[in-house]
């Protein structure tokens, strides 16, 4: 029996926390591993060593008012440790959270106590992994954030080949839908999870509206990488997933319109894929 | 031949206006159906009456500079009125579009001239029926509007028969999915199919905030309703889904925990389906 | 309060008939809807005539043991009769069923007695209204059967536009995920809805197979429609949905190719949508 | 600037050869990536290394004709080959295809020249990656294969913490989207990989048939990876991924019926998620 490893996906987690005058809301999506010595699990039908699935599943329930208090960082690692903790054949436990968002209603400007929209867009993500004795690799996130440039984004200068029919492109869209995900440096302090991936988002985003002269995604990925390593200081290294969501010129031509950039189908598939991580010199 | 129609779905429109100093983003997924006098089609294997529908979606990219200048509406009609002035076999042209809305980036607190964040939350819908001479139906909407309350919902007092094994709810979680349509009244004067759809979203979200006393999806369905035709006296009748997305108590109790409202499984399917139209008395 | 309904969708039956020599297995997802005399509930919140959604889930698992034993239109019958019977105030209770198809195992020829791969393919599907007192209404259907000719299909003659840049195509890929519904005349007996079922699709395939000169998707819809209804006597009209799945040839002459039809491109979006109802002489 | 990669995913190659009797259909799902030294497209914005995605899309359809004659990962091999050939820059490629397959039509028995329906079942997965300077890697694979038992499998003498309330199954429904991936060894001759991937398929069919004595879906994938290995001496190891599909016993007992295995519901989310690699003894 080789590498392996077991666990649940998708287990769906809604806390309110139920102030006096208002309430709060977290929304999770979980999904949990464990690997380790279970080789007998597979090859002598012994159960003795598994805690089941259902368990995991349970685990994040039973944890979730005490300790979901904050960063999903913080509640990944009190799962991870708990769920090594109950299995001693477990080497490591990593589990990855997924936190939609939602926004507080205020009618007439005054914060709602408890009636909420979801935001649909960016989502937090999380990964945590404790190795035994105890070792944790925290790594958060951001996924599904789509954004768009209309003008200053070209693709020229690249390399031909007999089978290259694209053009150069001097003033193209420039669209993706931007997953994040980074490491922390041992050292430097930090005001807590929430804090640095909101200013990691904002990083991005700046860095994104900023760059003028993108001249491929590549390009565009290292800045933004960049920017974010100058922001933050607690960021060790960013690896950043930015397919290009490829926005076609309309051929007017046969309608005797010009299409100065202006008409553009977007296409699904087949898409562009460049990812790449932008780290610190060692 | 018994009734039939045809024609193109999936029609990405990207649309840019290089303003000067900034430019403009449309982002449309369009929708297309002639039906009429094409029975021959059919039984004949005669193509003289059809339009294509590569025809039909090449005009919607044909007409975009023009007249895709204000409301999704008013473009939805003049393809339509297109679409039938073209097929003389056609009796009528259906146009549906949904608009993706994407928000300015503003590095800075500075709205910025082209760079742009899609609104992946709710998004607007149209839907314009152009029959010949020329009658048109227009149909406004938002769709995808995922709204929760944590409290100020119940369902108690309902019918029970043998297979009945829900239990009476006083407090519990009200969380949909929101598709509102809305026709309108022929006389009143507006400020644009915009203003209204706006004016609508916000009527819907304070209703829904300010229904502290819900006694179903139901009830708080006709309160919604209520609200917009009150705010709005151009809309005749507003047609509302809402799913009940379900968010099951979790049993805490065999982990020495009592769960007061606090922890909740969301789940998927199966899912209540609530669906009615509010309307003005005759 | 205008028209409304309410009900619960994607309830999930596994069925198991335990023989003693063999299992038999059932897999469906069903949707139900009630219509009637429910105002009050949205406009009083007054929820006495509700049965809750939460019964009418366990209303087809309570039934399932005891009624689905043959074709799923006569458990959707039982189904609708029990909740029209149960809800006073409903006129109308409508049940969809769609029923996902299991192939047994057959190891060394032998048809296993309890294991079974999923046919992903086509999907049975059923909906049966009942309205008070005891009006039945049945359509039967098959869904999700993706077919294919690489030749025997043309598109020509068609009309043109200013907007018309498609060449007519003499021969091209025909291609459509064929959904069809159809409703039973009165008189002739027929052996059962499964019967009929295997027959209309047998039917199906055999016409579309033979339809070797196509000129366009309509031409053949006709064809199918045709072939069902001399087949099956039972069968009084017959809907067909069916959507034009392109395949763009790929222009291989910038690397020196010749592309005799062989090398084409599957696209997502658009598709061409083609819909019509194929009825017997009045 | 750290770890990098780019290519194109998504592009979807119909083929049609047109044999003077008969039509032969492909239909493939390809994603393509390149790695290497591109560190200055990230830094420099310089795209002089850079082999354009539209390049490596185009690559597939213009090798198709010549080259996909055969097995899946045969051609991909060709594109890796080629595309590593045409990007000096670059040290790796790796090719990813699904092939969908498709069924040929057999009215009256008689097997159809030119029409198909397609198998929505199981797909056939290959990954080929070649390494400068000449190192190819091929890992053959079906996905979306759906298995099911409704006896023969238990799921008892797992581990407890106080988290636990699964109870004891000893008879219980197995269910499962089985998706494989094997490896070869470099000694034993075979017969292509097509006939190997239908023996390996022939083998995880019967092995899941037979396992009549599941205690665990650890324990069937063992199993299933032994068979594979035992019946094919040229599968050096083989990687199974078997989530646990829940289908959950209804209660019907409120009902007064008894439920001895016969009624359940199958939920979709949360699922196990059981992974492993079955390898030859070192």
């Amino acid at each position: 029996m080789g590498a392996n490893g077991y666990g649940k996906d998708g287990v769906r987690l809604v806390l309110v926390r139920r102030h006096a005058d208002h309430h709060e809301l977290r929304d999770l999506t979980v999904n949990l591993r464990l690997e380790g010595e279970f080789a007998a699990v597979y090859t002598e039908g012994d159960n003795s060593p598994v805690l089941p699935t259902d368990t995991m599943r349970a685990t994040v329930y039973a944890l979730a008012t005490e300790h979901l208090t904050g960063d999903v960082e913080d509640f990944g690692r009190v799962v991870a440790e708990r769920l090594l903790a109950a299995t001693p054949a477990a080497e490591r436990a990593a589990v990855s959270i997924t936190e939609n968002r939602w926004t507080r209603l205020s009618p007439g400007g005054h914060p709602h106590p408890h009636a909420f929209a979801a935001d649909q867009g960016a989502r937090w993500t999380a990964h945590v992994t404790v190795d035994r004795p105890d070792t944790a690799t925290v790594t958060s996130g951001i996924a599904g954030l789509v954004l768009l440039r209309t003008t200053g984004s070209s693709f020229t200068g690249f390399r031909r080949d007999e089978y290259t029919v694209l053009p150069e492109a001097e003033d193209r869209i420039l669209a993706t839908e931007l997953a994040a995900t980074w490491q922390y440096r041992p050292g430097p302090t930090f005001g807590g999870f929430a804090a640095t991936r909101e200013a990691v988002r904002d990083a991005l985003l700046d860095a994104f509206a900023g760059h003028d002269d993108s001249r491929s995604v590549q390009h565009t990925l290292y800045v933004l990488g960049q920017a974010v390593l100058t922001a933050r200081p607690e960021v060790e290294r960013i690896t950043l997933r930015m397919p290009n969501l490829h926005h076609l010129t309309v051929d007017l031509s046969p309608f005797g319109q010009d299409n100065a950039g202006e008409v553009f189908v977007a296409t699904d598939r087949p898409y562009g894929v460049i990812e790449g991580t932008v780290e610190r010199p060692a």
